[in-house]
């Protein structure tokens, strides 16, 4: 069974796959189609190969500019900063906004040895100085390091003249007073608003 | 982003994958070295095209007959009956066992459409015929299934005149009194041994 544990040890490379959910999915595999196994494994490959940062907005892509960056539609006006590429996925998602992206590709994390230098905050400024903008919109997450870099983004922003926001923190759709943790109630009061 | 979609979309193929875990892991391949990512894949290939039924027990192996049909210190008079090949796996790792095997690829179940033609019943029956053995230990699962086929199989192989067994059912190790189900705690009364 030498191809198997392979593939079983391979798999659990990947992240929460444990040793049991490797070997379901091994096995898994020996039952599916031969053509269906082999479009899988190419997927995973192109993705990796073929796919690269957008030098404007530093999110991944297969072309360059990426598909957001080169689309006429959108208002260039407004740039939205996001840790990771799978953020524009979910913010594209809400077909709310009509601006454009900035991958940080990380946050500021002294713990994990990440400083701003390790992040694409320099290409930040610099795409910002090139070609100003209304509103910087900081959509890092609503963490202690998400907040610390998006603070320390604002701080280099401010001198260069624009607006730049933070979005809006508070309790989710459909969830209850009673479950929230103070911090998030606390928030949720601080950003009131007027109905 | 077609690329990744396309990626996310074909992970949910597997089992127990669904949009949100399918983009985890495209997402963090992204993040893995290319020539990782380029041997997962390979292993995934390689694993489905070059693994086959052993003519003999018809576990899966790139060899036939496989590694244990072929091993002349295994106990050729013993052979384990099991659904799947993964349980071949789970037997190995404890080391006891150190009879042959034979793989089903199922039970059998009415509601799924699997009678006895669909699974490796025949095979074993004349297997049997071909080289006697002592001793089959029925070892499908402990479900309803399970011990229909065991009863099955065990009906077929009794006039030829060996032993047919069944793995002992009981309470799991570590476990509790007060956790365990009626049925099994009865079989556990039912299965027990002097001292």
């Amino acid at each position: 069974m030498a191809l198997l544990n392979n593939l079983i040890e391979k798999l659990q490379w990947l992240p929460g796959i444990g040793r049991k959910t490797a070997q379901r999915l091994a096995f898994f595999l020996q039952k599916m189609e031969k053509a269906r196994v082999q479009e899988l494994a190419d997927a995973i490959v192109r993705a990796r190969t073929m796919l690269h940062e957008c030098s404007i907005c530093h999110n991944l892509s297969e072309h360059d500019p990426c598909e957001i960056c080169r689309n006429g539609k959108r208002d260039t006006d407004r740039i939205c900063v996001v840790e990771q590429p799978s953020d524009v996925m979910v913010i594209e998602r809400t077909s709310e906004y009509r601006g454009t992206y900035h991958v940080l590709h990380g946050v500021i994390s002294p713990i994990d040895n990440v400083g701003p230098d390790d992040l694409r905050i320099r290409a930040l400024i610099e795409r910002i100085k090139e070609h100003p903008v209304e509103e910087v919109i900081i959509a890092t997450n609503p963490t202690t390091e998400g907040d610390v870099t998006a603070l320390y983004i604002a701080k280099l922003l401010k001198p260069l003249g624009m607006s730049v926001t933070r979005i809006a923190r508070g309790l989710p759709m459909g969830s209850d007073l009673d479950l929230a943790d103070t911090t998030t109630l606390s928030r949720a009061l601080e950003g009131r608003r007027e109905l």
